[in-house]
């Protein structure tokens, strides 16, 4: 325990934090009115909090459009300089190579634990257009949402967990219980290409190393029901162009006797999965890693949050991998998806031609100990097999296409005080369950920091991510601060308990 | 006979009477003097007429998108004033409900038949333009070619048949042996939808009344090998939206548990054909007809003409239905083309989606006796049996996508004509085959005027129809003026000869 205790600043702040000594909540008085405090904080400013996501939203960092470059600099500075205003320090927007890193820290709690916050502000493109409501990056606060692209993932994510320090540095006079840095990074939606390069450089590895990380880009379950998240997928995407002839042909002089690029790519990309769901690619299952029976004992999978999501978005069956529940097949299943395929005439009307060409475009999302370059390699090896001796396949792109799976203990140090804040959050059990995302920066962390993570992120399965009409809840955009909160001291209290138990050994 | 013999108008034509009477290749002197002073005298106008089909190439008439509408009204009346200058009579720009039609005729021949001559100055969409080597729409000369989207299909048709009449015209002192009406329509490229309605209407049926017809929307198998085409595909489009969300979903938390719509459309349509390239759709083959042994022996199916037009093209391979070789595949067999496909992400880079929806372009080549709306039914209907209960089907489009097939007899007048003006222009045999394309105007002709039409156009396999760099070959241009020339003249005396033999029974 490194900070001192405050007292609040005014008469409703006290009545609260009495109110939270009441319900008798909280083992540690101490830590608790500090906690309290903070959270009291920043319950009066709630507003202000909603009002700066939807400033940042409004500034369209796509990172996978080179035509945002400008944007993306302009949210590095924006979030620097919130960063900066929370009280944290030594803020610097670093370069990569391409979409910069927002640097941060606050390392004025020698001989405590070191965490690593982690979050993106680079989101998705926003089209379809038209499917949207309002224009996406003119966000929106109302009924209780506040909507646009990246307001939950991972806008809201970047800002609540500097909200969360200022609201114990402006209630502490400047003192948080550990040392925090903070690795805002601008390319987690295009597969986060350049961070493995920055991390390798040991300048950085030291700038940014901790004893254990955050990712405030995560999910719950449902606005009531918070989980600990122990794997999160892999992703290996392949982009391929099947060319079979230079030029379309007319349909009626060479339609039965010319190839048809659009032919051949559907026949092929049929037969990437057989008839029971599982992908039809030698290889595609060898490294995946089959739960223990403890794990499995500790882990839920629960369907009726994943499919209530589904059913809210209109969709009214659940095809899938045989012998998997649907919230299985998203967690300790890899997949191979479809994410876009085109070719021929897209126009309005009839043109009667013969597809010269025609493009599709892979993700697979890859479960531990899945390799993503392996499974490139095995995809596009499969693809070229399959592929008839008269039709030509060019793969696209190469590099910003890939991420490692990661998986972390259920009783690991990061899962054990992210389940307690959490649920002293929520009041709820907060269940072990899996991911099916990919959050590139996790595995990186563990292999150049040597830091393990925790995923503590706040979207829920209905907001709509990376699809029209994204939004965050309010509810869950100021519980998210809270656990942050909350969280700064249980890492602190975590190592002091373990620091002390050692020491009575 | 009713056209009287003119003297040349120059030395050098004398000369080139003289040196047609040597070869000694027509039967009567008489008529033979007439038809070579009138193709002199088109000798003479060759830079002419490339120079105006530069100008009615540079005329975008799209039929297919309507942001060209004002093009189309400006090529109909473009072509309706060149029939004007050519001596023709009558000339109207006929209300269709959509593009217009080119009426005009020459009707001075009392006795003599009454030939329908059909061309369509509608071209294709020129996209994707990037292909194109210069711009679509600034039509080229050189290397022997006219280059320009709609240069050999069909605004070279339209004018050359145009330009024959003007030739026997300004060299007979406006005779003609046969009396001619023109019908040069703007909707063949859309499957002529309004031509129908069109025709039935009487006053419309009288006006256009012909005992037989002659299309110079059609095509040669090389620049020195004519053909006479016995047969032409029909088509039968379809055009479905497949759904299976309101919205694309992240492939991360969604994928392996929510239905993707592109792989749900790609296995429907990978099972459109069976592993022997036949169509699989029950009932597809029921109405078709089988050549009789008689029509085998006088037909050629000249593969040589076809593969070298597809290698041109870059083609390696020849897949296609078995049992059948690839100009068979194109002229007396359907086929199921998918002619454009698309879903999801098409931008670059990696987004993760699971796509909500996905696109496909059917376009179904009939043969006789197939029926077009039969065979849109059932395509319809058996994609609707494979779609699985998860997905909704919408069908897009309907009228603007469908034409009957036409057969006619080798022996029949127009077939046995075609194949005299042929041979004696190109000193080959004509060989009796088949076309893969589809022209409506032919089915409607035989239904609404009661009249029989023959092909008698000059497009070649290489002419890249309805792809970029499109091109109507110089010379071919040329010869096909003078196989209109010979036509009217040979029509004439056919029915003549036939009158002569009916008399003498």
């Amino acid at each position: 325990m490194r900070v001192k205790v405050r007292g609040s600043e005014g008469g409703w702040m006290k009545a609260a934090v009495v109110a939270a000594l009441m319900v008798g909540c909280l083992a540690s008085v101490v830590e608790g009115g500090v906690v309290e405090e903070a959270i009291a904080f920043a319950e009066g400013r709630k507003e202000k909090y909603v009002k700066e996501l939807i400033d940042l939203v409004n500034i369209p960092s796509i990172s996978t459009l080179p035509e945002h470059e400008g944007d993306m600099r302009r949210a590095a500075d924006w979030v620097s300089k919130r960063c900066g205003e929370a009280g944290l320090e030594n803020m610097e927007v670093m370069e990569t190579g391409a979409q910069p890193i927002v640097y941060c820290d606050h390392m004025h709690a020698p001989g405590a634990p070191t965490v690593l916050v982690y979050a993106h502000y680079d989101v998705q493109p926003a089209d379809p257009f038209e499917l949207w409501d309002h224009e996406p990056f003119e966000a929106r606060h109302r009924n209780g949402r506040i909507e646009g692209r990246g307001a939950s993932d991972d806008k809201s994510g970047v800002l609540l967990s500097i909200q969360a320090a200022e609201a114990v540095l402006k209630t502490t006079g400047g003192k948080l219980p550990i040392n925090v840095k903070y690795l805002l990074e601008g390319q987690e939606e295009i597969g986060s290409p350049n961070l493995e390069a920055f991390l390798s450089d040991k300048k950085n590895a030291d700038k940014f190393s901790a004893d254990l990380c955050f990712s405030a880009d995560g999910g719950q379950l449902s606005e009531k029901q918070p989980r600990v998240i122990t794997s999160l997928r892999g992703l290996a995407a392949v982009e391929v162009n099947l060319k079979t002839a230079n030029s379309d042909l007319h349909s009626g002089t060479f339609g039965g006797a010319a190839p048809n690029a659009l032919h051949v790519l559907t026949e092929m990309v049929a037969s990437l999965h057989n008839p029971d769901g599982s992908v039809n690619i030698p290889g595609f299952y060898d490294d995946v890693q089959i739960m223990s029976e403890e794990e499995k004992a500790n882990t839920e999978f629960p369907d009726a949050f994943l499919e209530a999501g589904m059913r809210a978005d209109g969709i009214r069956g659940f095809p899938g991998e045989e012998g998997f529940g649907p919230f299985e097949r998203t967690a300790v299943r890899p997949t191979l998806e479809i994410t876009g395929m085109w070719g021929g005439f897209q126009g309005d009307g009839v043109k009667t031609i013969v597809p010269k060409e025609a493009n599709v475009k892979i993700a697979c999302r890859l479960v531990a100990n899945q390799h993503a370059e392996k499974i490139q390699k095995l995809v596009r090896q499969h693809l070229k097999n399959i592929c008839p001796d008269y039709a030509d396949l060019t793969f696209i792109g190469g590099s910003f296409d890939k991420a490692q799976p990661y998986a972390v203990a259920f009783d690991a140090p990061s899962s054990i005080i992210t389940k307690a804040v959490l649920e002293k959050t929520f009041g709820e059990t907060a269940y072990f369950t899996k991911m099916g995302g990919t959050i590139p920066g996790m595995n990186l962390f563990r292999q150049k920091l040597n830091a393990e993570s925790a995923l503590l992120g706040f979207s829920e399965p209905d907001n709509q991510l990376h699809a029209p009409n994204e939004f965050m809840r309010e509810s869950i955009y100021h519980k998210g601060r809270e656990v942050y909160i909350r969280l700064f001291q249980e890492v602190a209290d975590h190592f002091q308990r373990d620091a002390t138990a050692k020491s009575e050994l």
